[in-house]
């Protein structure tokens, strides 16, 4: 990834919990200056976690709930919290055309438009990065970047699968299009359902935030809509739902086109 | 549904939040017998709503944020919660079976194995819905049951797809066996994936907790495995959308084998 494309330096962060803690030791350990345990937690994982970090020379300070409390900023912790020297940035437009045009295979791409809680974004992300997708893209606006709470959720996977935060989605959008990548947006009025549409080529999924969906600019600049089928009661999915859906059928498809298991 | 399949009574229940206070409000209005709403709270979603409380004969209560804060225990309630007449409660055993037993199509369930987290929980039965699932299954013990958080996160779910609480998991399970019902176990070292696997007859998808996975006692009853192709850096997806991907597997292929929207 070209460093020019990020969207500049910020301050270190903090990654918290059992699970992320342990992805970010087992893949970044390097990234990780300081590792915060609760004094007095001694179970098999935790200790576990600890002769990780020992491995990797990583300094480990013990200190009480209350300061890993405010070092998570909200975060579930369950005890630990690794503080790492620079936190993962988000990528900008540039960096965004740089990739798709290096791709030597039809990229796959998830657009997220006004996605607000930093849970769906941690899943979706950890969704894409399940899949292979080569990117997740947000709008700068209005939208939840990298948070600790982000980092978290996604497992892992902030710093594996990129992600671009873009000043101007239509332009972002427009810019993939010249591309050659088609933009299929997820919309419940949409009379194609998803099982029916044609996700083998470059193609980027757009999913709107929920309760609003996809702004109407954005839907515009889509090249064709796709519905999820809903056969009860509720109206949607949740996004990060909808997201593993619409991706997981785009392997799906894929994994037909190329011969792999295919039914 | 038979009503002495009902694991007891229960005291009424909360419901928070624009989107779930939406939905009880327009598919069981009935059941609510106050709506708290924030003092002050003068937007248009809101007025819609008391719009429709009122048509439906609610009585509304102006309160504080601090009693709203109570009352929804936990649950982020954005300035309103409906208060219930009784809880949705969990069917149990007698139920599942009577239900199956009665079904003229082959049964779709949900089995949810040591499920915790309320907000999986819910998630996963909104989208159980959203399939036309038949039924969600999940053990009494070391599980979360229908919680404030649940029902508000499943956005109407609740009490529309039925959940059965068990006392004895591998008992139901293979009580859904003698019905005929076949048991596919989501497990990341299967050597089927997901999209190879059979999903058109009578099923139960089977999913463990985050984490652990399934228990070594469920797995053993399964009649097969499958997994979620894994293709990047994480190792698993969370539970609410590793279900939406078999769940709208198995709904693809079912509407494949009727004819419907086939690809």
């Amino acid at each position: 990834m070209a460093a020019d494309g990020r969207s500049g330096d910020q301050p270190g962060q903090t990654v918290a919990g059992l699970h992320a803690v342990r992805a970010v030791l087992r893949y970044d350990p390097s990234q990780v200056s300081v590792l915060h345990v609760e004094r007095g937690r001694r179970d098999g994982r935790m200790q576990r976690l600890l002769d990780e970090a020992r491995r990797a020379g990583i300094k480990v300070v013990m200190a009480e709930r209350r300061s890993l409390d405010a070092l998570a900023d909200g975060a579930v912790h369950q005890g630990v919290v690794a503080e790492c020297r620079q936190a993962a940035t988000a990528l900008g437009l540039d960096a965004l055309t740089g990739l798709v045009s290096s791709l030597t295979h039809p990229p796959l791409l998830l657009v997220l438009d006004q996605v607000q809680d930093p849970h769906n974004l941690g899943a979706c992300l950890r969704t894409a990065d399940a899949v292979g997708a080569d990117g997740v893209i947000a709008p700068r606006d209005r939208a939840v970047g990298l948070t600790p709470v982000v980092h978290k959720v996604a497992s892992g996977a902030v710093g594996h699968v990129p992600f671009f935060q873009v000043s101007n989605l239509a332009r972002a959008l427009r810019a993939l299009q010249d591309l050659g990548v088609t933009l299929i947006g997820c919309c419940d009025t949409a009379e194609q359902g998803v099982h029916d549409a044609d996700f083998r080529g470059p193609l980027a999924l757009v999913l709107g935030a929920e309760g609003s969906g996809m702004r109407r600019l954005t839907r515009e600049h889509c090249d064709g809509l796709v519905a999820i089928p809903m056969l009860g009661r509720v109206e949607s999915l949740n996004v990060s739902v909808a997201a593993g859906v619409v991706l997981y059928e785009a392997l799906r498809q894929r994994r037909v086109v190329s011969g792999v298991g295919s039914r």
